[in-house]
């Protein structure tokens, strides 16, 4: 493309890096923007400095949090004794969307996928063994997407956790096989975190 | 949504005021972009930021700009007796792309359309017209949309221009080059015909 400003070939180029937009859509949304009051621009630019500058992950849960806790693990009302564990702060969203769940998080920032290069240390698995060794945690529900990947990270954190005194749930395979978590609908993913089932069942069945 | 962060909610309704991305595409280029270093998300915040703050519209020929007059129209190796009228910034960008144009532009900022309130004095017309009187102007070429409004516009800039001394084109309209004939529209094939040319005229050209 041959640009008439460099600011604005600044602008695409930089826009064209985000996934999914190619050159001629980075175009339409620069124009856009020039289209619009400074004000809207100016409040996109800072959003997106504060969301780097400024965001953090949760000490505790290890999701994306505004403070060192994050406002569900410093909710007094949510039972500290539960503990869900999911691959992504999405999958935290969507649970939270169904008002089914009142215990505490935990981020594992992925699954277990050697293809991808993914190990367990990549993980954050040792903090949920220790939260689980300090005593106070009756129930971990693992949440992980119903896929390979998701059965072999379930399958590690239930050897890891073998012999500790924690019941090990997995959510009900409502979840159609082979979908992320995060585009099942409300009702399916709610029901599926009240029928959940021991581990150890779900593993006769698989 | 159920955000667990106020910073990341901001940026992911932010960014889903640009046209064409939803909440969800929102979250995913916002993920994304937390993923990449800090430096990354820098550059294209001040790169928006620059864009709206410092870019400007030529003096001359309207189209965006660094400067008060832009590159193309402070090219002294471009002739300023052929200006080319477009509607768009992404015209100039497109003819810029074929190399075929050696003289300059004039970005009128749309086209007349009555159904959406787009009168000639919401165009910069003008300051075409002003150009022309100046009597450096040997040729006006129009390049506007080949639709009703384009039409519209390109006729009554035909009058306002009516007794100078210039002469008006219009770009070719016709069968794209590639495209079979029996797949062109009526109508462009239909003008093809009207407007043929001698077969030695094409071949200067091809």
């Amino acid at each position: 493309m041959e640009f008439s400003s460099k600011l604005l070939e600044e602008a695409v180029d930089q826009i064209s890096l985000l996934p999914g937009i190619g050159k001629r859509t980075a175009l339409r949304l620069a124009l856009h923007l020039l289209k619009q009051e400074k004000e809207h621009t100016k409040r996109l630019a800072e959003a997106l400095m504060d969301l780097t500058e400024k965001i953090q992950y949760c000490g505790s849960c290890h999701t994306l949090s505004d403070s060192e806790i994050c406002e569900i693990c410093s909710n007094p009302s949510r039972h500290n004794g539960q503990i869900c564990v999911v691959e992504d702060l999405r999958d935290v969203m969507a649970i939270e969307n169904t008002a089914q769940f009142q215990g505490l998080y935990h981020v594992l920032g992925g699954r277990i996928s050697p293809l991808e290069g993914i190990g367990p240390q990549d993980l954050k698995i040792p903090s949920l063994i220790e939260k689980v060794r300090q005593g106070e945690v009756k129930e971990v529900i693992l949440a992980l997407s119903a896929t390979l990947e998701g059965d072999t990270t379930n399958f590690y954190i239930y050897r890891q956790l073998e012999g500790m005194e924690v019941q090990l749930t997995t959510i009900a395979r409502g979840v159609p096989i082979g979908d992320e978590l995060q585009y099942a609908d409300e009702v399916t993913l709610g029901r599926s975190i009240l029928q959940r089932i021991p581990f150890e069942e779900a593993l006769k069945s698989s």
